[in-house]
């Protein structure tokens, strides 16, 4: 399948500590390892014997969230420093990079996250969730890996086939400029980029009174950012606000829409550009955002009008952060970067809500063959099968008790979902076969202990 | 592969929020929402629509680790409630079932732990790191599920092929029974089990010392004690503290030497009963133990003499736990388990030791593909290419440059160890075809470009 092995591909260096982890302990492990060896052999290589201080638990979140700072989990050690749980996985992974001198890397993360803010359980919405994190760090040309993440963004939504979505797009440097425009001075500019990034949970006047109220912008601004933000389009939009005259004689805007331009350029070839929406009025609340932003929402086509599903808000989102690391870094040495992260419980409550509607039934277990035993005393021969079948990869269950009854056995395929069992008694010792049943049609067939695997796997596989 | 699919089988129910990960972000995502579906499906089904309340970071760490418990890490909260990181995985799972009233279930969780240890990082010792559990809880016949414990553990270190390794394997009851008839007092059993615990790094005159100075046992009762925690072996060695005068009329040592019997005979129907040793030393640390608990180790034979590489300490272990999810649980009852705890970090360090011996080199990406233009703008066909290459699941890399020079991406290739090279290029384009490079031999043949997903596929197939 597409994006399999694409988005694996990526990662191109440490640290991939959180990268490959299979569907089984067993594989998880050597899966683990793996990558631990990987991400320790190109540290030595790629960056010298640099020695590798572990401080996780001493994050720095100060000053990087804006207003949402109020959301960070405070904790405090025994020692009196102050502790806190991490709110995102890109501060840590920007300061990861800062402290090993890490220039060059694409990786992938999924991990827990903590916000203080107030559970919709229903909504997906928890104070300790999981993301995923996609971020592509080092120099490179313009929007080149800017249009990756939201391949990469589109690849997933595609594959989780949540319905429709839209990923609107904007960039830091557009807004600064439109801001600027309307007469918006650089030091309340983060306050106003904070306030019209509620639009869509606030109607336009709510905002314009919190602009005007709260964050002290004139009312003649706010009305002209109103017209700005409304925008929204594809290429045509970055054409005509390249030729907007408030806009062309703001430097930070032209590069703005400039690469904006190339952006949709890169997203044509990747066939992905019907899912993008030039949006002035994304703004997004976090502080470390510099060039292009990015989310991605869930919409509704209804008669003839696209509706944006609000209840479970973004369920992607990210963007490009060429600062951050350099905020970690002595030297203040900058590395550009761009990301997504991805929310999964919010993914989750979308898809649990279309399996509850479509009243399919999950299983719970992915067994295949349940070893069972007819008659009592049979609890050795159950023990040898399974350890057979185990040993092929095949994966097995037995119930765990010395003389479990025939029907309890069965009933227990029937209740899980167990395809096949693999039943052996008395005759079936004594004739040297297995009786194979197909737990559906209730067919049973005696199967030579010798072709039994081969004849699993057949029936497995068709 | 043997494992593979059995150890997934062992997973039957709830929570499986860690089961599923595979090796790729998408898939990855697609599957960790599979599972929370499963999870809350089973929920749902099996145990009604109870409430299900996330407050997972107030653990109730105090009183499970025995000596141990100064190694937790404690941390307070803005509300002034005391707070701690997790010491291990086996606490939350109790208390999980103990909250969701969950009486049987199957899983396994890799995840990260704390402990306020002394970090010797050539050890694979940490603060913060990751451990791998498996556990059954549930009423099951004796031995049934326990003996599935060992022979994860042995499926486990066989596939990551550490060399040779040992299982101890000994019994909480057999152990209280030696204290017992050694005329140790109820009241001080568990600290000269802590004790007992540390003769794989202590000699036994420093042991004994302990156990007479710190612990007040008598010297009569710690040498007697001294005779019996030397001996190891197999089934013989159980069947001859079965006869021991002493032991026999000790009621806990008996039925635990009974189970250990009865372990050995399934442990030699699962054909592993050559790894396995029955060692009276085995005392394990943890309060919480009440059956079975065993250890493994890595071992050298040197000269016909089998020595524990003591370096790595023991890479897995676990036990029998049958009271601890009643601590949790405001009606005390009782959820029998049996577990095992695997440590990446250490597993990992051992692996890393030998690939450093061998002078191996591990690939740090699994790039199947680079996607190269010999001339300069080419930029738009090769993001092309790479594009329709990610929609067939072809592990794909390009330089994120617009011009980037043809030696530096076949270089590129040769740094990264990428097997294959499309080039595109002013010829190509027009002949409607993609050169396809052989890293290893240089080798470049010309492919239509409607075969080349077909031609890339075979290469990386043979």
């Amino acid at each position: 399948m597409s994006g399999l092995r694409r988005a694996a591909a990526r990662a191109w260096g440490p640290p991939r500590a959180l990268r490959a982890f299979s569907a089984r302990p067993r594989d998880r492990i050597v899966e683990t390892v793996g990558k631990l060896l990987q991400t320790k052999a190109q540290l030595e290589t790629e960056e010298g014997k640099k020695n590798f201080i572990l401080k996780t638990p001493k994050e720095t979140l100060t000053g990087k969230y804006g207003e949402d700072s109020k959301l960070i989990y405070d904790l405090k050690d025994q020692g009196g420093e102050l502790l806190s749980l991490r709110y995102d996985l890109t501060v840590p992974f920007a300061r990861y990079l800062a402290m090993n001198k890490i220039t060059n890397i694409k990786r992938y993360h999924i991990a827990k996250v903590y916000r203080r803010d107030n559970p919709v359980m229903t909504r997906g919405r928890y104070r300790e969730f999981y993301q995923c994190d996609f971020d592509i760090a080092g120099q490179c040309d313009p929007m080149i890996p800017d249009a990756e993440c939201l391949k990469i963004i589109h690849e997933i939504l595609s594959a989780l086939q949540l319905g429709n979505f839209l990923i609107k797009v904007n960039d830091r440097r557009i807004l600064s400029g439109v801001f600027a425009a309307c007469g918006v001075p650089e030091s309340k500019l983060q306050a106003a980029c904070s306030t019209v990034d509620k639009l869509n949970k606030m109607t336009w006047e709510d905002v314009k009174n919190e602009m005007v109220g709260e964050k002290g912008l004139t009312p003649e601004a706010a009305d002209l950012i109103g017209e700005y933000v409304k925008l929204h389009g594809g290429l045509d939009l970055v054409e005509q606000l390249l030729q907007d005259p408030r806009l062309s004689h703001n430097k930070l805007a032209g590069e703005g829409l400039r690469d904006m331009k190339l952006l949709f350029e890169y997203l044509m070839l990747f066939g992905i550009v019907d899912k993008i929406s030039f949006d002035l009025s994304l703004a997004r609340g976090l502080n470390y955002y510099t060039g292009v932003i990015y989310e991605a929402v869930l919409i509704q086509q209804q008669n003839d009008r696209v509706e944006e599903l609000v209840d479970v808000g973004s369920v992607a989102g990210g963007g490009r952060y060429d600062g951050l690391v350099g905020m970690f870094d002595s030297k203040r040495q900058k590395v550009p970067c761009v990301g997504v992260s991805i929310g999964i419980e919010r993914i989750f409550s979308i898809v649990n809500c279309k399996v509850k509607a479509s009243k399919e039934k999950i299983r719970t277990t992915e067994t295949q063959v349940l070893v069972a035993a007819p008659q009592k005393h049979f609890l050795a021969a159950r023990l040898k099968l399974i350890s057979e079948l185990w040993d092929a990869g095949i994966k097995a269950e037995m119930l765990y008790r010395e003389n479990p009854k025939l029907l309890k056995q069965l009933h227990y395929c029937e209740d899980t979902g167990i395809p096949l069992a693999a039943i052996i008694g008395e005759q079936e010792l004594k004739d040297g076969v297995v009786k194979l049943r197909d737990v559906a049609t209730r067919q049973e067939v005696d199967i030579p202990r010798q072709k039994l695997l081969e004849e699993i796997r057949r029936r497995l596989e068709s």
